[in-house]
């Protein structure tokens, strides 16, 4: 196989003819070069955003209409009030209507946020948000007009003495610039401030796992500031009213720490930056610089604290990242992160599955690639979950649940990685463990990364995996204390009843012996049982008590929990693991 | 739970203070949205095109390159001649050098081909290529400044007559426009046309099923005309010389076809078209159909031929879409697709895997979404393969080897969907099958649809998904006629060594009672056995014979089969499956 006597590249002898062919060649595939607008790009790609088929198309769109929602309040500081509803038009089609509270949208960013791919203000921004890539709801726009033919409509208000502004718009895709086909001032009345958006798409609504409605009710379990007004296509009206009545907190900004920036972006940033000198740039660019930093880091580089960023070569950047990895900083702050609260986990937990046992576990805050993020983990064991079937694991991201893609997900990974047999459940190699368990992982953080645009699974970052895992043990053993303390209780029922089986025969025995009276042969028996109890101590009562669990729902434990009618009516297999 | 008093969105009593509050909050959100560029976002979100830890990254880098120098030789109808050479630079850093012998890029293409995102002559057009997306080279490029802030040089040539030009670049990321740093002509002697790329990037090599070396060699399996000469890192060379020497035939390119159109997109093209006439638009825009069909089509939507095609409005679109379904057109032409064949397929298999049993199915061109498509399935069972383990799986698109991504593709999907039991193999309920075979599934489409731009697994159309599965049956129903005759031969032989057993018991016997010498009693068991023969007819011989398989090359299949030194060390795990 290694012939090595070929000679590479020889294509001296081609001849005259063939060679000017080929130059033409090159230059006529010259001509089709040219570039692809971000829109056309997912427009073809449309599966990479959620919309694989109908059924997933109207999931992704209220999910990413409700995440703008959920956003805008509580960077507004509003408690969040979202309507929804799901209109039939017959034909496959489906009217979405969308209203929130939010503070509204000022006039000349309606077209751009609704009709513009990658347009939006979380993604230069580190800060813990639903949205973060300025594509979703401008992709739902675009699959609207794309299988119905007609624009997105919406209304916003930003104050009650403001008119309200009204649009019509699509996207144009060959440029990704909006298109506005009616731009209107309007009435709406009794509104002080909100956006609503109605969009027409072509979709199939489903109930079961997969559903618009599991998708709001876990919104709403996890998020319990929350009002939602639901309304699906068979006109059954959901009303989840949020449970506290706190005011959100603003999710804070931060600035990038230097232990995670890349060459490439450092670099970047000394070319962009408004900073005068190095030492200014790391200290105002940078989290966790200080000024005694500062002057360590430049001092490690072997930079004067008064270069200019502009500047600096590609060799001293290098220099530069050595002398952070060589400086001691403190970790990034955490207070931008937002979890869930290990009591909060467990109410809502309470609220779907009416189980025996709880836990749930708040990690410390911890960094992949300069992002801090925070992950929380929370089991339900046991009532009226089934023991013979693998676990239900819920995956959440910044408070948003995960319905899609449960395979490639870093969470199921880091599930089946974890070792379940120690915990009390039965486990095969690498598989799902195997028992009456619900597993809750969430993730929090400045940067979420998932596997694709559709945000439905998170990448395979190994710092995440090992804080899964991690919060996975940590909740794993409270459950195995639990489990270990049930198997005890088991085996202790079994061997009493074995000996309590003995009791009347020895009593009956002694009666014989000792020629005793009915009576005490009673007594003796009474007595025995009392010993026995004595000898190995009182036994703890472990049985389920399904009414125990005043949270628990039926009503609202049952949604999602439908069988889908015909679950693979249309799009794509394969996505219902 | 259904609280129906909730008064909704009953904000009226909101103060005016907070109002205003808000208002201002609305004004200060609104001035931070602005565009991310396509850049900035693969820039964050690099793993999804495929570089997510250091071991793909130059795996994908290769990939691409590759990619690249393929479509554009057989574009150009040269036969391809490729080197790839590694070198180990330290510290996690490697430099990739590729050349090709290629057409060779008109000057003023190169900038935007290697150093910017969405750009290309792939993605407009519908033809089977490699690449579709203008993305993978030129993110290889950002990568690399990324992970060493070095530009990309890149020296390409035309014409022996011609000088060749060679530049530096980098992507400014900001705008996703070249940043060109050098721009030179050059002598490239000896060197007729052709394109070279030199790329510094943070990656690290690894052996194994996931290497480098394993996707050079099954791109050399799976295109028997390329010739490749590689050099890794630890500067083994490989040369994989071509097999067959034909010029590969050119793509050819096709419209669409009008049953796969929808309605945003008919509209997108009634507005662009150069088409003067709705009868010439049809006619000249879409594929398959004819002055008549195209006549039909008009008179089923109640539209006039003569009617332009910039004033058709929504309402009409959607009757021309009804029109076209109420029509019978021909399916689109197929021979767009070049598969890799029944032959190539087994002969390929034969250099990989010493088996006992090879065989191979191309089942007819298909169509999704107006797309055509074929597939093709191979298997090899027995011989030197662990008939304890799931049978491997290989998965290729467009002659492209995939390497990652198995559990997330439509192929693994249609093989454990599949009842393999029949067919010879062990299975439980929708896992890969257990036994000794290796299963091949090669899509050659005009458009590929992949589950991320890394393009590493088939998105799971349905109808894609019915073809996989129709070709592994058919395969898999040649392999139950092997295996059912292994079965039986053994079954036999279990027989008739049974029998055996006892012809000497009987020879002696019937020595005894007939008292024969030891010389007839020799010659009754020898006609014993000539009668068992006899009966139970001649026994076709199943073993395997090694030496059989002239194809096979155990040097060349040994590659990829190494294990990989520290496999966990960086990035990503659970992309090992």
């Amino acid at each position: 196989m290694m012939d090595t006597k070929l000679s590479s590249f020889d294509n001296s002898k081609t001849d005259k003819k063939t060679l000017d062919k080929t130059r033409e060649k090159a230059k006529e595939m010259s001509a089709k070069q040219r570039e692809i607008s971000v829109a056309e790009f997912f427009e073809k790609n449309r599966h990479l955003l959620g919309f694989d088929n109908k059924r997933k198309a109207l999931l992704t769109t209220v999910k990413e209409a409700v995440d703008n929602s959920l956003d805008a309040c509580e960077e507004a500081g509003i408690q969040p009030e979202i309507s929804i509803e799901l209109i039939d038009m017959g034909k496959d089609r489906f009217r979405i209507i969308i209203e929130d509270n939010g503070p509204g949208i000022v006039k000349k960013q309606i077209p751009k946020i609704f009709a513009k791919l990658l347009y939006g203000s979380k993604f230069h921004k580190l800060a813990q948000s639903r949205g973060q890539q300025g594509i979703g709801i401008s992709a739902s726009v675009m699959y609207g007009q794309l299988t119905t033919g007609r624009p997105a409509k919406i209304i916003s208000k930003i104050h009650p003495d403001d008119p309200a502004h009204y649009y019509e718009l699509k996207i144009n895709t060959k440029t990704n610039e909006p298109e506005i086909l009616r731009d209107e001032e309007k009435q709406w009345a009794d509104k002080d401030h909100g956006t609503k958006i109605e969009l027409d798409l072509e979709g199939s609504f489903q109930k079961g796992s997969q559903s618009v409605d599991e998708y709001l009710k876990e919104t709403a379990i996890i998020n319990p500031h929350v009002t939602i007004i639901y309304t699906n296509p068979k006109a059954e009206q959901f009303i989840f009213p949020r449970a506290v009545n706190e005011v959100p907190r603003i999710p804070k900004e931060i600035k990038p720490h230097p232990y995670g920036v890349e060459l490439g972006m450092l670099i970047k940033m000394m070319q962009w930056t408004e900073s005068k000198t190095m030492k200014q740039f790391l200290k105002s660019d940078f989290s966790r610089v200080s000024d005694k930093s500062a002057n360590e880091i430049l001092e490690n580089a072997k930079i004067l604290p008064k270069t200019k960023p502009g500047s600096v070569t590609r060799e001293m950047a290098e220099a530069l990242i050595k002398g952070i990895q060589e400086t001691k900083l403190m970790m990034p702050p955490t207070d931008c992160i937002s979890p869930i609260g290990e009591d909060n986990l467990i109410k809502g937990l309470k609220k779907e599955i009416n189980a025996e046992f709880y836990t749930s576990v708040t990690r410390p805050p911890a960094v992949y690639r300069g992002n801090p993020f925070v992950v929380e983990c929370a089991i339900a064991y046991g009532g009226n979950q089934p023991g013979d079937k693998p676990i239900k694991v819920m995956r959440f991201a910044n408070k948003v649940p995960l319905l899609f893609q449960q395979g490639a997900c870093a969470v199921t990974e880091s599930i089946t990685k974890t070792s379940w047999r120690s915990y009390g459940l039965n486990q095969s190699a690498n598989n799902l463990p195997v028992g009456p368990a619900t597993v809750l992982v969430h993730i929090a953080s400045v940067w979420v990364p998932f596997t694709s645009e559709a945000k439905e699974a998170l990448a395979h970052y190994p710092e995440i995996i090992k804080e899964m895992k991690l919060a996975i043990q940590e909740a794993g053993r409270k459950l195995a204390k639990y489990t270990a303390k049930k198997r005890r209780v088991k085996d202790e029922l079994k061997k009493r009843s074995y000996i309590e089986k003995y009791i009347p025969h020895l009593a009956g025995a002694l009666k014989e012996l000792l020629e005793l009276s009915k009576e005490e042969e009673g007594v003796i028996e009474e007595e025995l049982k009392g010993l026995l109890e004595k000898q190995r101590g009182k036994l703890e009562e472990l049985k389920f008590d399904p009414t125990k669990n005043e949270e628990y729902d039926e009503e609202f434990a049952r949604i999602g929990k439908e069988e889908p009618e015909n679950e693979e009516e249309d799009g794509m297999e394969g996505d219902q693991k």
